[in-house]
């Protein structure tokens, strides 16, 4: 297994777009310099899509800027685009990161473009080559990987055809999104290792839901298949639009805390991570479902307890 | 990997024990009837401890004898037994499977008995081996196995040694518990790895909180390193009196789900647990931290949904 991995914040877009309360921009923009100071590696602003359609993600744009403007420090950002037009205005506000994203399930794909997969694939790779030329890195990923909120199981041969015309067009950081949260810990170390076995030079990304209890387990299956960039949201925050209950993404700082359990990654400042997961919290005036920003870091030291002789 | 698992549902007794609200005697007897008839191996039906100190646990010795008389059915029941008196009780009212266990950690042994450790293992073992006598099945635990609330961390060499003594007394079905939920996944595959070379016939179980978000990550880590039995509770339910936090067991419906995404134990009526999990949460009146219950399984298949041309 690597002994470093890599931690990408995906809470101010997966997190907040499906939240009803407009989140102020000087809000965000707090929350997500203090994960860049943080030891995050990579904070994903928002998406560049239709504001009238997404409220949550009008200020991305802004947001862009204002963080591209600030002193050089820690961390690197990145924002969601999904066709041309979003393309044009990440290119325009300087995220150095651009994330492209197709569903390998046709109905999703249809919900989400219009397009079947196929079509939609060949689409967002054009557009993730028109970044590259730009000069940006990109991370093109497969949403509904693991199964779909409308069609259930998706065909593993499916979701590797895309991988297969992402690698076929250079592109090397790939990202499998469990959008559903259907994954498993087995068919995670399936996907992956096949990956691996396609491109060893690959960087694989995963990103999972924890809509059935099994986000963390299925973090652990894919830190043993090679996956090397995670994506997790601030307080566990990130609806299932499917499922219309409260279970979002796997929790960044129940995922630093683990990590760090295990000995990886003791340069992030967990501390900070269950601060801003507290104002995050607080903010929405509602219970989230990560734990450890509820129960602080796990103790390493005895507490000062009286015990009875 | 093992192809089948044993499924030891806890929570009447795990799960029940730090709520302050009574659960009717008739109430709990519908769950553990429901729970057994969906499948699960084993239903722990109540602790065998003073009535006084834990009074949700009073009606345990009489929960058992009308259980006992049910029609014979499906599933096993057990008790836990922390010390003489309480083998007294379980072995009156005839539960089959009678649990033992004693902390690793020397100031949650002193909290919970009056003894260290050590001294608390020479009790237990002898209490098991009567109890062996007796002509019961008996499982033995460690409790705080992974870390303490109080010490932190535990040396894992104490854990083993513990078990040492376990085995040499003859006792093959052994849990270790995560009393306070410290345990990551390497963690638990090194102490089941030992073990598994201490005694290769040996039965190890596994118990598991989620208070710092690694539960069901620690459930697979132990299905891979040899552990036979898991022990969940119905929607997560179990507070951690060390954290104060709403952060129970791993959810037996939860856990299920999961095998069942894998293959595993096809034979559980999951419909039937989901039930009963939602009858535990409106009992209580609160969000419990279980996935499924509220999710309902992954579907397996498309839904009637609308899509635009």
């Amino acid at each position: 297994m690597r002994t470093r991995f890599v931690l990408h914040e995906v809470g101010p877009r997966d997190g907040l777009q499906v939240e009803k309360r407009a989140v102020p921009t000087a809000t965000k923009r707090v929350w997500i310099e203090r994960l860049l100071d943080s030891g995050v590696d990579v904070v994903q602003v928002g998406s560049f899509v239709n504001p009238e359609k997404v409220p949550q993600m009008a200020d991305t744009d802004e947001l862009c800027r204002q963080l591209a403007a600030r002193p050089a420090g820690k961390g690197v950002l990145s924002g969601l685009v999904l066709n041309e037009k979003g393309l044009d205005r990440a290119l325009l506000c300087g995220v150095p990161l651009v994330c492209l994203g197709v569903s390998a399930s046709d109905t999703h794909s249809r919900k989400n473009t219009g397009m079947d997969s196929a079509e939609a694939t060949r689409r967002i790779v054009a557009t993730a080559k028109r970044a590259v030329e730009a000069g940006r890195a990109v991370q093109v990923s497969v949403q509904s990987a693991f199964g779909c909120g409308f069609e259930g199981p998706v065909p593993e041969e499916r979701v590797l055809s895309i991988v297969k015309e992402y690698l076929g067009a250079g592109l090397r950081r790939i990202s499998l999104a469990d959008t559903a949260g259907h994954a498993y810990p087995e068919q995670v170390e399936r996907l992956y290792g096949a990956i691996a076995a396609l491109a060893p030079d690959a960087e694989p990304a995963c990103h999972f839901h924890d809509t059935y209890g099994l986000g963390m387990a299925n973090v652990w299956a894919a830190m043993r298949a090679g996956a090397v960039s995670f994506e997790s949201s601030f307080a566990g925050l990130g609806g299932c639009p499917f499922t219309k209950v409260a279970a979002g993404n796997v929790a960044t700082e129940d995922l630093v805390a683990g990590w760090q359990r295990s000995g990886l990654r003791p340069d992030v400042n967990l501390g900070a991570l269950i601060e801003v997961a507290r104002s995050v919290a607080a903010f929405f005036e509602r219970e989230m479902p990560g734990r450890v920003h509820r129960t602080g870091p796990v103790p390493t030291g005895p507490k000062n307890v009286e015990v009875p002789a």
